[in-house]
């Protein structure tokens, strides 16, 4: 069975929720990868604390500030991870960070509409934009064949929110500027596919389930936990090859509507 | 033949390219609205000198100063369409305004990004805030049975480049911006079809082929003209009816896959 074993991941909002228990997942796992780079916007704050004692048992993980409003702040992650990896590259970016408010088509406001833009959709932009040269180190100093989670990738967390075609879950909530941010970071998870091929670097969208989280209960109870979710995400981003960039998933690997 | 007959119609961005030949179009058909609100961020502009023209030859058009970023601009708009229609709500609404740069995936940045989404997604959706209850009193005083543009519609001017399925013409230009944006805003118009089916207000996003202006000229000549667009697009919104509501089509009424 084709496991993922990738040498570095970064993951951004990594402080709680689904970016928290991804972290605590990879640095569980019976290989984990050397070096887990956990971002948050604010380390240093009361809402860092659990990832903290994460991080203390624990020594792959390594904690870094990462705004991705700020394009300055970005780099100087960027920066560190170089320092860290030494020449090898980040073999797999997990765009995690997002947000979400409840809202609807009739009260919903331009200044909420362009902060989930901002946050869901220019922020992984922006992130992407700055690692694509250590995304490309990677890709060049595999061994793997083909395109791997182990080897290169892009994961953005998307939410089949974002399913023009589905509209799931409608009747409880219209939460009309997440679901345009979600449906447009579709599209630049497809445009970065396509840009990166050559490099041999996989892309994919991906929806986490609906799953309990701060979020996640936005719209009623969840059904699925963060712990279902992410063990069987990791399952997942194992078995991508070439044949799922710039594609739209779910949590076990099969198709979302667009 | 059914035929688009609506008594009042409302155009954004109506001072050149593809808005100002649909006000020219409506005007010059045999039966033309009785109102035709031409609207753009500056009327009093050099920029507007063509649609002036027109409106002088065309007694029907009103033109308007309407800047889709900036709420009170929209509201005063809708006061005075309040004002010309005298309580008979506004059948048809064309969210034609948009703008589009020229980018790669490596050198877009956080600014275009946000501005392009504001004017390409948050305009129509404040837009479409403003107008509801015009649209619907336009439903309701309508004899017309069903949905039709005739009754009550919003058509949301979007794009094939907002197709994830297709990513139209990705050798000639990333424009990451403009996609994102109109793949948004066809999230956008699913939304507001739902929201507004119980209204019987239709709701379609539109895309109005590959055609030379300013804008489709931005990824080389564009192989069709405004007048051939223009002309295919009016009879398309003069056969749709409910079952078109909430769907993404082109100027000939086909479905454009997600």
């Amino acid at each position: 069975m084709e496991q993922l074993n990738p040498h570095s991941v970064l993951v951004t909002g990594s402080n709680r929720g689904l970016g928290l228990e991804l972290v605590r997942q990879l640095a569980k796992k019976s290989n984990p990868p050397k070096w887990i780079f956990a971002t948050c916007r604010d380390p240093a704050g009361p809402r860092a604390q659990d990832l903290k004692n994460l991080a203390a048992e624990h020594p792959q993980i390594v904690i870094m500030a990462l705004d991705a409003d700020d394009p300055s702040s970005v780099k100087a992650a960027a920066a560190k991870v170089t320092e860290c990896v030494k020449g090898a590259g980040l073999n797999l970016l997990i765009n995690n960070a997002g947000i979400a408010n409840g809202s609807t088509l009739e009260t919903e406001t331009p200044e909420s509409m362009a902060e989930t833009y901002r946050t869901n959709v220019i922020g992984p932009m922006i992130v992407v934009q700055v690692f694509i040269p250590l995304l490309r180190k990677a890709a060049k100093g595999s061994s793997l064949k083909g395109m791997s989670c182990s080897k290169a990738a892009i994961v953005n967390i998307s939410s089949e929110g974002g399913s023009i075609t589905n509209v799931l879950e409608w009747q409880r909530g219209h939460i009309i500027a997440y679901r345009c941010s979600k449906c447009a970071l579709n599209m630049l998870s497809k445009c970065q596919s396509l840009h990166l091929a050559k490099d041999e670097i996989l892309c994919v969208a991906l929806h986490p389930g609906w799953v309990r989280t701060d979020m996640g209960n936005l719209l009623g109870t969840a059904p699925m936990t963060l712990e279902q979710s992410l063990r069987a995400i990791l399952n997942t981003l194992g078995h991508l090859s070439e044949k799922n960039t710039g594609t739209f998933i779910n949590w076990e690997g099969n198709l979302v509507p667009l």
